[in-house]
């Protein structure tokens, strides 16, 4: 086991994984940018060094001050955490060749699944249903019937030099499908002079499904069940459940059943998410996070295991203690992101907290470094704390959650604690019933 | 349901009480002593009265204050908690009298159970084992004898007159009986003026353990498993576990099934708790507690059951929703009793805290009503916080408490928090190995 762990983050994911070393009897080291020197992670830290300015480009972002203090401290090994270096690969090599461990997958995978277009080759390579669609441009509409009679309708037809929703036309039945195509190759010839189109199966009301692997590196690999996280503001994650209130036993267990296959076949290693779009009991890959992902502990809630703790044990080098057959999962798990931001027009809203009260008691769980007197600073992302909420129902999780939330006092600056406080209490949310886009729509955003 | 409860308490507990409510979609109703309007169920309570001056006689014993606020708030049912007046049978009639339930047992079952004889004899008669001995005084050797087959050895000889320790001797073994009796006799009359003496089954080595029932005042009770209480400091619990490392799985389902016959043939409403000695596999009845209990969360922890919601469920006359078979333990549990006291001398430290952080993550649940800048009065229990941790094994859960201890910031006083570090270190405690003496003889009080 490792004697000290470097932590290359911030915030609560440092905290986080703080906590996941100190239960396992290893010594922590913070980094922190100037900006952070009063950071909850850096107290509790058993040391600290200071990596640069708060510029992001200079402390977080700034590899070799990093790889610096993890030389100088001796760690052992480096956690990369969320966000800034945890899906570089050039990062995981060079932690590596300096001689320590990188927690986490290694290079190759992290450099695939970052790469849109391989990841979703790899995908299909290894048996992960993607959205069915011609494989490349499309040149003749007679071409276009022959894929659409393959793929089913509705379809998309999409412009190659597409993006920003722009150069799209759905197509809902065979009979407007040339319409459709002379549509999007004018269109996508006038935006971007190029009438390069291609086809997709058109999902109108997907939900955003994705399943939480851990895996040793040695064909071992296991599934955590999935998470619901289609409560999105601008791509966004604002709410994720687990179990997800529109899947059947069936549905869960091929899925899971379809993820952990596929990467013990890729002998993949360490913690990851595979994402999907879903609709009607069908499935399609969006990507893979070959990293911890923030709302992992709604996950850690209904199975009981400690993933950062999992993460560590085989970056040793370990095989997985466990089984599939060991993982039980025990009730509902909610999350809600809390920013310092505006609730209403989610200007940021970094300062001083003045008055601090986190929620306690049955069920609830609160990943923050806030305190009293700490101060938000302006540089980095506006995530100020994860409340998570465990019940034996749905139900009862909802009832905790709205507790919680009522419950939870940070003073002195604005957070989005309002705008969960609605959420929740939506009918659509209660039900379970909503999309990717139902977010944004009663937000009136669309 | 009700629709407002008021709570007659303070603390720690009285937030415990709001949280549920809340859940269940209640209205609070706070009470207070001039000297809590800042404390934090009164600042979270939908309604809060102050009911007189800090002393407890004059606010949160005084029964006619708390009734007229119950009255004017117009509360449909009022929750004692713990202390104060959770177990005056006078108050429940009164609460009862008035109007309004009483979020507990009958007038008539706190009142036997208050009664350290007849609570004894109740349990006999119900069928929950005593500790064996001379049902009433013993006038001579030769009944002595008889006695003493009945019961075996060893044995104690006790003052009827006794108390605090003395006019207490042990026999091992029936040739050192008479001498024994004879001791005690002389030193009975020279100390109390009254040389009748009695005999019980002496336990050298006892632990302290607990069985937490639920019942609907129907016939129906089921039990949430056993708590050990073993480490106690002049008869105060300082840390609580359940399951106890002591049992095996015989002795807690027989312990469980034997009070809960017992107490569904008493016909008992709400929650409870049973106290033993348990010695070699034997359980010995202490006294029952008819009332929630300081260290319940730990049984909530491994069983997913809210106590207080399902109090307040019986309370409304509704039939308990689960059986026993629906009680399914899971991991270990394990609760710190924090207190505003020097960890070395237990001076009292009241005072404001001048900065807190208390510890989250997987498995931690604080209950606790302490925040930034609150001032804890010096009238009152030195209960702060109560830090409780979950673990699927109870290394693990010893593992994860290390780290929240470690992480827990109370500043300004003085608390027990370093006592609980040291203790939960000690190999006796890693084993388990430990009795109702041993904290005290730890410590070098004994």
């Amino acid at each position: 086991m490792f004697d000290k762990v470097l932590i290359a983050n911030r915030g609560e994911i440092a905290l986080r994984i703080h906590r996941a070393c100190k239960e396992m009897g290893i010594q922590t080291v913070a980094i922190h940018s100037t900006a952070d020197s009063d950071a909850m992670h850096v107290r509790l830290a058993d040391e600290a060094v200071c990596i640069g300015p708060p510029a992001p480009k200079d402390s977080y972002l700034n590899m070799a001050a990093i790889l610096s203090a993890a030389n100088i401290t001796g760690a052992d090994a480096v956690h990369p955490g969320v966000g800034f270096l945890a899906e570089n690969a050039d990062f995981a090599e060079m932690v590596e060749e300096h001689g320590h461990v990188f927690i986490g997958p290694t290079p190759e995978h992290i450099r695939i699944m970052g790469d849109k277009i391989a990841a979703k080759e790899k995908a299909r390579e290894i048996g992960i249903p993607v959205v069915p669609g011609s494989d490349g441009g499309i040149e003749t509409d007679a071409e276009a019937i022959a894929v659409a009679k393959e793929v089913g309708f509705p379809l998309i037809v999409k412009a190659a030099a597409g993006g920003g929703g722009r150069g799209m036309k759905v197509a809902e039945s065979m009979d407007r499908l040339p319409e459709a195509l002379s549509l999007c190759r004018s269109e996508a010839k006038a935006a971007f002079g190029d009438d390069a189109v291609y086809l997709e199966r058109y999902l109108g009301h997907p939900r955003h499904i994705e399943v939480q692997i851990l895996a040793d590196g040695q064909g071992n690999c296991i599934h955590l069940g999935e998470r619901d996280c289609s409560l999105q503001r601008r791509h966004q994650k604002v709410v994720e459940e687990a179990p997800s209130p529109a899947l059947n036993e069936e549905e869960r267990n091929r899925i899971g059943k379809t993820v952990t296959d596929a990467l013990a076949k890729m002998n993949y290693r360490s913690a990851g998410t595979v994402e999907f779009l879903y609709e009607d009991g069908e499935f399609f890959f969006i990507e893979m996070n070959t990293r911890l992902q923030v709302e992992h502990p709604i996950s850690e809630m209904i199975c009981g295991i400690d993933l950062v703790r999992e993460q560590i044990r085989v970056a040793t080098g370990a095989a997985l203690p466990i089984t599939q057959e060991d993982i039980k999962f025990n009730g509902h798990a909610i999350e809600c992101r809390i920013t310092a931001e505006d609730p209403d027009t989610f200007a940021p809203s970094p300062g001083r907290i003045t008055d601090y009260h986190a929620p306690g008691g049955l069920g609830v769980r609160v990943d923050s470094h806030l305190y009293s007197g700490y101060s938000i600073p302006p540089y980095y992302d506006s995530l100020v704390s994860k409340l998570i909420v465990h019940g034996n129902t749905r139900n009862e999780c909802l009832m905790r959650l709205r507790r919680a939330l009522e419950e939870y006092v940070i003073g002195g600056i604005k957070t989005t604690i309002p705008l969960h406080e609605r959420i929740i209490i939506e009918q659509a949310f209660i039900n379970g019933d909503y999309d990717i886009h139902w977010l944004e729509r009663w937000m009136g955003l669309k």
